[in-house]
């Protein structure tokens, strides 16, 4: 019965880090590529990947909520390296570096991923937790809890916690 | 035969992390809640996270075993974000948070993990490394070295690297 | 046919620090030591580990390039700790309290990960990204891509992304 099955990669993409989010992203649709099923939890800072840079409905909150929120990545073009960010000049360093090298942005990564068929669920504890809502997010995005999490990758075939 | 055992989740805590150590606890129970079998082995700086705040039983230890023992966190209420952090006042921003929502602590979620079953498995070698004897630590804690872990997770069904 | 097979653990370093490079290869050669086969797939500042401390072979490269690279660590001995770094005080600090206490060094323990047939393989697509090339990557190196990594881990029995 296993053979019959497509293969699956479930990712927890816990980190909102440049860097970690590119190697997601980079396992995400190689994995698809290869025919492979994928779907990514994002929970945590991972759940700034999917904020939209403007958010046209207005959305009420509570002043820490606000600041919370006002001092998080909005996108993945906000995200910074986990090391050697240097106050930012590391960070535009290696988009440079991608750039020069032709090497695909965070941001086409995840476009690429989305079109791929990668299934994105943001985690709702963590939305709770830093006072996100749904309207935030970018689109096609389904939410979940830990249940959602472990449903999904209880019959997966390769499971990594980024 | 498969389907007779019990589904299981093998994690290992490496972080000392308030963040991290939420996303590892809420999977542990989570897993729990849905019937499997849940552990986590506890290595590096996640050891921190078991040790008593309080210690009655007078502990030998060298100089710089003292020095290193005083500056890392004892247990679940003294951890820090990973990121954020700003000198205290992040941890302390998110805990009010936390609170506010009525989202469950890290303390409670500790408990609620052990009464649920979930395994605790400190790693020795670590313990050595940081000087951290067995006294120190909470109670119902096994101990274990890597091939611990090795024998625990070769039949587990979702192991992750928190 | 599962039983007749080794079995086997495939790990993603990511990471360039100390500690969790300590981990990487303290659960590799603990995979060996206890008959399965295992294998390292060295990633983003994990593939610092591989670099030579020098390079006899010269290699061109632009400023740019050049600028990363030196600010990078070049081999085990140069990595510092993920947390309570303190200047490097707090890397020595560990290093002394290692050595004490006859814990292997990271050194070494690559070169034992290396005899017991831990296979090592360094992601292409990092390197590219770092300006580094295979002449400065220590020997017995196999180069791969993220395909190469799926394909290796697919049959795994533990992955895990340190």
């Amino acid at each position: 019965m296993k053979e019959q099955k497509k293969e699956k990669m479930s990712l927890i993409l816990f980190s909102g880090d440049l860097d970690k989010a590119l190697a997601a992203f980079h396992l995400s649709t190689g994995a698809t590529t290869m025919g492979m099923d994928s779907c990514i939890f994002f929970t945590f800072w991972g759940i700034n990947l999917l904020r939209k840079k403007e958010n046209k409905v207005a959305v009420k909150k509570n002043f820490i909520d606000k600041l919370f929120g006002s001092m998080m990545p909005k996108g993945p073009t906000d995200l910074k390296l986990s090391k050697m960010n240097m106050g930012g000049l590391g960070t535009k360093m290696m988009k440079k570096i991608m750039k020069d090298k032709d090497q695909v942005s965070l941001d086409t990564l995840m476009k690429t991923a989305t079109d791929a068929g990668v299934k994105f669920i943001a985690c709702t504890s963590s939305m709770e937790m830093m006072g996100i809502c749904k309207e935030e997010l970018i689109e096609n995005i389904e939410l979940g809890s830990v249940a959602t999490y472990l449903k999904e990758s209880i019959d997966a075939d390769i499971r990594l916690f980024i």
